[in-house]
């Protein structure tokens, strides 16, 4: 009896504990654990109720639903931290279905011996991020891994939204002649990571371009929905994987212009001292979208009206091609393939 | 201009290849990969599609939402794997809180060097065990960590439901005079999992009991749906942390019958070889439900009815008790408390 009274009493040290193998156990550990941090960050009475799952209500209709594993190293990099990184990318994934994302869910998977003042500080930024977007992590789970069976703590998050009717958005909808936009310039995220990683750390103003894109997505369906064809976030593998895949699932092909591409010198700078094609390098908060023609002006403007959209671009066109290749017209004035990757350049940036 | 040629050409060797780092890096490597075992595996058209994000209708009404990560080890084990655990585990988590399950994603962490075949083995059972149960898993993510940084497979899934209108059940809802129900024997899966482990396997005929409940919990909605209070599936922590969790968060206690707790012969030889208590040993195919006295015969009828709740029993009655203490009469018909555990019994059990 006396043991158990003491276990009841005693108090998650969060300045100097660590994760230990009971902290995923199912018994009070967890509990403490999941109450001090993760209920205390994210701040809301779902997660209080303490079910294994939330409820809410919607209205009829076409809802989305996405998922999303983060493993990024560093943990922690210029402009932003895994957590942060999580909530923006599930809600970019339901934002480009042209959808408003509702909830989060987040399953942690951490590794024995990561301290506890460092979860608390991803789980605060999750929370804030969550609260800035207004979309609520309303239900989650902890696993913990022995040490050296994980690298600190990932995170997978899934996500809902509700679509607005009437607007499907498909990646196969390219057509020859829409316009190629993107919303601001590349790279930033990717660069922003590598200079923090060991053993290449390099000096740079750069941070991540991570944020929330459901706000910007609104005021361009606004503006003009029903020209929109399609959006998609270029994250990992960047623009250039980004457009090969519409590429080949539209079955189109695409004419871009270097020169019309925004990209910040420190960017482009760091891209050459790294070995890196920019148009590979993973962005976090930005879209590229494919408008009809007669849309594209007014999606423009909105864009650019929108505080995370100032340097948006046209970039290029969707052409015909039976092949689906994505051609890029230099800034000296010749073409080239832009291939996505066939192997590996830039591990673990999201 | 060859080598891209090259590249499309590359097959997946599923019998012989390995993981690598590119399979998660967002270019080709990963498209084969997800398109070669997952989209194959999982065979549905949301996948085909290709979109960072499914889309479906829904009614209006009330929805719940789940997510878990699954980090069980030794990934495969008698009666399941990760993938199947990690699909029975939130299709039941819906269904304990009397939703009917409609969608599942599934966000895989691997890490290099994994052998394709296992990956492959896992997708494909999680995808007979989807199909089965009737809810596809219509969206995914795949990341790929260095050799070292995680064990083989981390899976996280994330799942929605509808839940039925006028069914609201809540972890306080216990009141006094409740009957506590279990719906067949406790620790089959834990044993299960454990009498593979390295250093430490042992021989039992004990298969894990995951499966999934939904339909169970149909059957007990529609018998007595008004009756029941709650329903819990005793994971982790086993009967023990649930009883306990069930008991703070109604502000109640318990009082159980040691004797009328199903177990297998087998399953408490092995806890005694082991030194647990079966009461802390996961299940991952059973539900403790607490149903109003009047309704008790009814739900525990329409479990016993089903495949899955012929060892059904009822084990007890929630009490008034202001320490929330979750007693035991023991065969000797001395008496007990119950605690959860505040350290950590069986790691990576699920």
């Amino acid at each position: 009896m006396n043991m158990m009274i003491k276990a009841y009493k005693r108090k998650l040290d969060v300045a100097n504990g660590r994760i230990d193998l009971s902290h995923g156990a199912g018994g009070r550990a967890m509990g403490q654990l999941i109450e001090g941090i993760f209920h205390k960050a994210f701040d809301n009475d779902w997660l209080r109720a303490g079910n294994d799952q939330s409820a809410f209500s919607v209205p009829g209709g076409r809802m989305v639903m996405t998922t999303d594993g983060y493993v990024v190293s560093p943990l922690f990099f210029p402009g932003g931290n895994i957590g942060t990184l999580a909530v923006h990318g599930t809600i970019n994934d339901i934002a480009m279905a042209g959808a408003v994302p509702l909830y989060l869910s987040a399953s942690f998977i951490i590794e024995e011996g990561f301290p506890l003042v460092d979860l608390e500080r991803i789980a605060d930024s999750m929370g804030a991020a969550s609260r800035e977007a207004g979309v609520p992590i309303i239900t989650g789970d902890t696993k913990v891994v022995e040490r050296g069976k994980a690298d600190g703590v990932f995170i997978s998050t899934a996500g809902i939204g509700m679509a607005p009717d009437g607007l499907d958005l498909r990646s196969d909808a390219a057509r020859p002649g829409d316009a190629v936009i993107i919303s601001g310039s590349i790279g930033d995220h990717g660069v922003a990571v590598m200079s923090k990683r060991e053993n290449l750390e390099f000096d740079t103003d750069i941070v991540s371009d991570s944020a929330a894109l459901h706000g910007l997505v609104a005021d361009m369906v606004a503006a003009g929905g029903a020209h929109i064809r399609l959006m998609r976030d270029p994250t990992r593998g960047g623009i250039a994987a980004t457009l090969n895949e519409i590429a080949s699932q539209s079955r189109v092909g695409f004419r871009i212009d270097e020169e019309a591409i925004p990209m910040k010198p420190e960017v482009a700078a760091a891209c050459e001292f790294l070995g890196l094609d920019p148009l590979n390098v993973a962005n976090e908060g930005k879209l590229v979208a494919v408008v009809a023609p007669e849309g594209a002006d007014a999606v423009l403007a909105a864009i650019h009206a929108h505080p995370l959209g100032a340097e948006a671009a046209l970039i290029g066109h969707v052409v015909a091609d039976d092949n689906y290749f994505v051609q890029m017209v230099t800034s000296f004035g010749g073409g080239r393939i832009v291939d996505w990757l066939s192997g590996e350049q830039l591990p673990r940036i999201c």
